[in-house]
C-alpha cells in the first residue's frame, strides 16, 4: 500500500472517521424518531482488508426496515472493476456510509443517501454521493423541502452543483425498462476529483444536511392516516424500488460482482414488495398523479 | 422476411402453433386445479411485428399469482442483442411459450417453464427451453418424480439429453452473489440447432410432459397444513427469486433490453416478497435443510 500519498491515506482516513461518526449522529436520530426500536450492530470484515459495520433497525415504530452501512475497506480491484473503471487491476482504498430507509406509513417516503471515497494506486481519486427521495403519495411541499435544503448546501460550495448534481441524480435513478424516475430525486455526484479539500468539505455539509433534508417530512407525515389501499400501493411502488436496485444500481452490481458483503449490500432492498400483474393507478387518483410526475423529472425549485 | 427458407417459416409456424395450443391446454388444467379463479387473457402487439398473449391468475385458491404467456414475434435485434448472439444486426422470426406458478401454499413449489424457437436472417435457428422447480421445503420425492417424469423425455429421444440438461439447469439457475441454486433444478437446455425436426419433436414431448411432472405435486401438497412461520419463509426464498430474475435471467434482461412487453417479462416475480436482513434458518429445520440442499445441486435419479 505504500503507492498511496500520506495525503490520500489522510484523506481517506480522514472521510472515514467523519462517516464513521456521521453513522453514528444517524442512527441516533433515527432512533429517537422511531420511538420503538434501536439497530442492531453487525460488524464485518473484508477478506483483502478491513471492514465495516451495518446497522439495521426492522420492525420499529415508524421504519418498517432500515439500514446505515459503514465500510472502510482496501484490496486488489478485480478484473471485472478494473474493466469498469477503465483501468487496469491495481490495489485500492475506498471509504463510504449508504442509509436507506423504508417507513411503515405511505405518506412517508423512502429515503436513500450514500457518500463515498475511492483511491487508486494509478494516484487517481474522487469522491462520490448523494440523497434521493421515493414517496408513494406526492406532497409538493416535501419535494421543495428536500431540494431546497440539499440547494442551499450546494449553493455555499459551488453555484453549479445544485442543477448539475439534480440532473445528475434524474438521469442516474431512472427506471429504462418503466420509462420513469425511481422517486423525485435530489443530488447524485461521483468522479469528483479536483480540489479533494474544499470537495470533502461539501461532502462533509452534505452529510450534516442530510437529517434537516428527510427529518422534517418523517416528522410531518408520520401522523397521517393510512389504510390497507395505500399500503397495498407502497408495496407495488417498492417493486419498483427493486428493479431499480437489482437491474442499474452501479453500486449494488459493483458489490455482487466483487464479492462484497451481500447482506450489506441488498439491505436496500424493501422489507415487503409487491409485484401485481399491469397494476394501472386509477386515472385522476393521488396514485396517477405521482405517476405522471415520475414520468418527467420535475424542477421542484425555480432556477 | 424473404430471407428466411420456407421451411423455417413452416417450423416456426408449426412451432407457434404447438406453444398457442399448449397455453390453452396448459390453462385449462391450472384452472381446474385452482378451483376458484380463471386466468384474465391480455393481447399485445410487440411493435415490429407479431405479438402474443398473456395469460394471467392471481388470487386464486391455490395459486397466488401465476401467469402463461405466448408470444409469436418479427423484427431487427437492436445492437445490444445482435452483440450478445455475437452477429450483425438482422430480421429475426420468435415464438416461444413461457410460464410460472406462484402457489399460497409454502409446501407446493413455485415452478418455471418455456420452450422457444428462434431464427435469424443469417440461416442459423435454435430452439431452447426447459422446467425447474423451486421448492419452499423440501420433499425429495418430489424432486425425484419431477426429474424422473423429466428424464424419461429426454430418454426417449436421446440418452446424452438429461444429464446435459440438468447439469445446464443447475448451471443456469445459480445465485451467483448468494452461492446458491435457486431451486432443486431440472432441465434447461438452448441452441439446440442440429436436426430441427427431431429436436421439434422433442420440444413438444417435453411441452406435453410438464402437466405431468407438476400436477401430481400441487396435488399431494395443497392440502398439506401452513401457517405464518411458513408463509414468512416463503416470502423469504421468493426474495431470492426476484433476485435471480432481475441479475441474472437472460429472457428477463433480454427482454428489458429490446423493449420487449415489461408486463409480459416481469410477470414471473413473484407476488409478494420480503426481504428481512440477515435471515437464517435455525441449524438442523426443515429451512437449514432446504438451504443445505441449494447449496450443492444434487442427482435427483441415480445415473
Amino acid at each position: 500500500m505504500e503507492a498511496f500519498t500520506s495525503e490520500k491515506v489522510s484523506l481517506k482516513s480522514r472521510a472515514s472517521t467523519f462517516f464513521k461518526e456521521l453513522q453514528g449522529r444517524m442512527c441516533s436520530t433515527i432512533e429517537a424518531v422511531d420511538g420503538q426500536k434501536r439497530f442492531t450492530v453487525d460488524r464485518w470484515s473484508y477478506p483483502q482488508g478491513g471492514g465495516g459495520e451495518t446497522r439495521v433497525i426492522e420492525h420499529g415504530g415508524v421504519f418498517e426496515k432500515g439500514g446505515v452501512n459503514f465500510s472502510e475497506v482496501r484490496g486488489r480491484l478485480n478484473e471485472k472493476l478494473a474493466q469498469r473503471l477503465k483501468v487496469e487491476s491495481q490495489a485500492f482504498l475506498a471509504t463510504g456510509i449508504s442509509l436507506v430507509l423504508h417507513p411503515y406509513n405511505p405518506m412517508i417516503p423512502t429515503v436513500h443517501f450514500n457518500l463515498r471515497y475511492l483511491a487508486l494506486e494509478n494516484g487517481d481519486s474522487w469522491f462520490g454521493g448523494g440523497t434521493d427521495l421515493t414517496p408513494y403519495y406526492l406532497n409538493e411541499e416535501d419535494a421543495v423541502h428536500f431540494h431546497s435544503t440539499l440547494k442551499r448546501v450546494c449553493d455555499k460550495h459551488n453555484p453549479s452543483y445544485y442543477s448539475r448534481f439534480k440532473k445528475w441524480c434524474d438521469e442516474y435513478f431512472f427506471v429504462k425498462h418503466r420509462q420513469e424516475a425511481r422517486g423525485i430525486g435530489g443530488i447524485f455526484f461521483d468522479y469528483l476529483r479536483d480540489q479533494p479539500e474544499r470537495t470533502f468539505a461539501f461532502v462533509q455539509d452534505v452529510g450534516n444536511a442530510f437529517l434537516e433534508a428527510y427529518n422534517p417530512i418523517v416528522k410531518k407525515r408520520m401522523k397521517e392516516p393510512w389504510g390497507e389501499p395505500e399500503r397495498q400501493w407502497q408495496l407495488h411502488r417498492r417493486g419498483r424500488y427493486a428493479e431499480f436496485n437489482l437491474v442499474y444500481d452501479r453500486g449494488t452490481l459493483f458489490g455482487l460482482e466483487t464479492e462484497g458483503r451481500i447482506e450489506s449490500i441488498l439491505m436496500s432492498l424493501p422489507p415487503v414488495v409487491q409485484w401485481s400483474y399491469n397494476l394501472q393507478p386509477e386515472p385522476g387518483s393521488r396514485e396517477a398523479k405521482l405517476v405522471e410526475v415520475l414520468g418527467k423529472p420535475k424542477d421542484w425549485i425555480p432556477l
